[in-house]
């Protein structure tokens, strides 16, 4: 049997949950028939050791985690806060420590100048932008420091998740635009950066999920997809030369559909991503649907990165009451993408549940247009 | 017991699907425990009755269909053709046809002077645009005819359905806007519309639906509901002063927030409607949850209206292949209506089922801002 291999979880602001629904989320996982466990994979939880055991005691399973420790299949990269930290209390002195905790990831998941990269993957828990702030460092998100670090122009957000009400097929959603404002989404958009998306989709489709010719659906802009320029124009303008150039590079992009009829399970069973051209038409179903469970997946990056898709919920932290569900899945989301990076799919049975519908064929059945 | 409340159903562009699914629905809630039976209510089938029963006679249910019609619970209301009509193939002569059919449905629900309406709700199946504007006739949908014949400045769309996945219970998702192209729906916004908007929501949800305190949940425009203004200022500056204006006048109406984290379960719990800013923001999550069993309903307009949530289907007219599900929500949710509206709700069991979790009372939780 090949060596594990090593993932990492970054687990965020020390204040929120990020380090109860790791410790959650990984102990859940270490149950029978759990799909990443096997000996097969390490997790290195990047955090204060001191935090994440406290942590556990406040929520009452230190013996099942000091367990996992001695179990080697998770090793605590221990990384201290500057100052103690108390749960739902931000500090922004340990801003800092935030981006080590990411800087640590980073560096994992890149290696170093001719040695191989530590880390297969890495997974985050989530950061409190304001801390980072108001520490005096510029920050506008977790995607945008990974791209600037790694060094990439362009990377696209998708969210993933199982749909509990369609036997568990996954649904994954990736965005042409992302934070911006509704009124400057349209400007926004041009050929080449939708090129530039599906492009970026399609490769990571291939490389981190075995899919032999993703089916990428497109939406349109504007309602009913413009109706034939009687409502926008963008679709005429925009959105089908981008997927006459995308078809031409070999790339299965369908579309533009209406976005509103789309996200039907007639339309999504042969679909490997739906592309929404921005932020709330395309995560208003996907979170409805996958309800909890969805993980957000950066593509374009030099190596893999998974997160959760919520945020810190401070008023959470310590409690117990916060839900790791989508830690769950982003861990099991970086498993099954290293396993395909690394030839590890095929052999691995352990990651099968992770993948759901990724791997079917494709019947050819389109939506309407 | 009363007369019986007679309900109109416009079956709509004759080539497409609308007979089809009028007979198919009428004819499956002919049912026992259909929640519109027991003789309360009669249906007034308005077309061409050799066209309706030409299409009876080919989905094959010719005798079911006359058994209806002999019963009396079902009265087909002659309206002839201009000219024969071929399923699926669309003619212009026949445009005028289309809108008798509509303007007999709005005449009997409005009723002449001094004399009471014939028809206490009219269920709407789709028309072809182009079938009535090729007649010569200037007509931009069903809704804004509906508002103009009725000479009321504004309606609302609201579209609901019972969520499969969630034991049935009802979505029902309001429009701020409608059929614009994305890039003007910033600028449509404006404090007025959408204190017009909450009234006409919270006046018909308790008079067409018995809701004592209706709770509107209202997103915002931008992603993140705008991250205090970091993503857009409409939040700030249309989107919560017109919440403050509602809510001086009565209207539990609450907000803005996130639309992508808006439709979870444990938000809608306790609302009874959702208004959302643009069209695939609120319909992209309701198609995608209440999965072909949407109903339109048409809110501000003197008397009750609710329509299918899809398209002619040429391709599908007289093949039987039809689905008629949002045909009998359409049908269910004016049987509802008309129910409350006529003070008949509270003694009507046949209609409880119409209406799904609608008349539940509020804990007060609120989804996070």
């Amino acid at each position: 049997m090949p060596d594990p291999l090593a993932l990492a979880i970054s687990t965020g602001e020390p204040a929120g949950i990020g380090p109860d629904i790791t410790i959650g989320a990984l102990l859940q996982l270490a149950g029978a028939n759990n799909g990443v466990g096997g000996g097969q994979y390490r997790f290195h939880v990047l955090g204060d050791a001191r935090l994440l055991a406290d942590r556990a005691a406040a929520l009452g399973v230190t013996h099942a985690w000091e367990r996992r420790i001695a179990d080697g299949d998770v090793v605590v990269e221990d990384i201290p806060l500057a100052v103690a930290c108390e749960a739902g209390r931000l500090d922004a002195r340990n801003g800092p420590y935030v981006l080590k905790l990411l800087d640590a990831a980073i560096d994992g998941c890149r290696g170093r100048r001719k040695a191989a990269p530590r880390y297969a993957a890495m997974v985050t828990a989530p950061v409190q932008k304001s801390t980072i702030n108001d520490a005096g460092v510029p920050f506008t998100g977790h995607t945008e420091y990974l791209a600037e670090r790694a060094r990439v122009p362009r990377v696209v957000m998708m969210l993933a998740g199982p749909q509990p009400a369609h036997d568990g097929a996954m649904l994954r959603v990736a965005l042409a635009t992302t934070h911006l404002p509704l009124r400057a989404v349209p400007d926004a958009l041009s050929v080449p950066l939708l090129v530039q998306t599906l492009t970026i989709i399609d490769a990571d489709l291939r490389r981190y999920f075995g899919i032999a010719r993703p089916c990428i659906l497109v939406t349109g802009l504007n309602p009913h997809a413009g109706e034939s320029g009687h409502m926008g124009r963008e679709e005429i303008d925009i959105i089908t030369p981008a997927l006459a150039q995308a078809k031409d590079a070999g790339i299965d992009a369908r579309g533009p559909f209406p976005a509103d009829t789309l996200f039907q399970p007639r339309h999504l069973r042969d679909a490997d991503c739906v592309l929404a051209m921005y932020h709330d038409q395309g995560l208003a179903p996907l979170k409805y649907g996958t309800f909890g469970h969805g993980v957000n997946i950066t593509l374009g990056l030099p190596f893999i990165r998974t997160s959760v898709d919520h945020g810190t919920a401070l008023d959470l932290a310590g409690t117990g009451q916060a839900e790791h569900g989508s830690m769950i899945e982003a861990i099991r989301s970086a498993v099954t993408m290293a396993g395909h990076a690394n030839g590890r799919h095929s052999g691995s049975q352990g990651s099968q549940g992770a993948t759901g519908h990724s791997g079917h064929t494709h019947s050819g059945t389109q939506p309407p247009g």
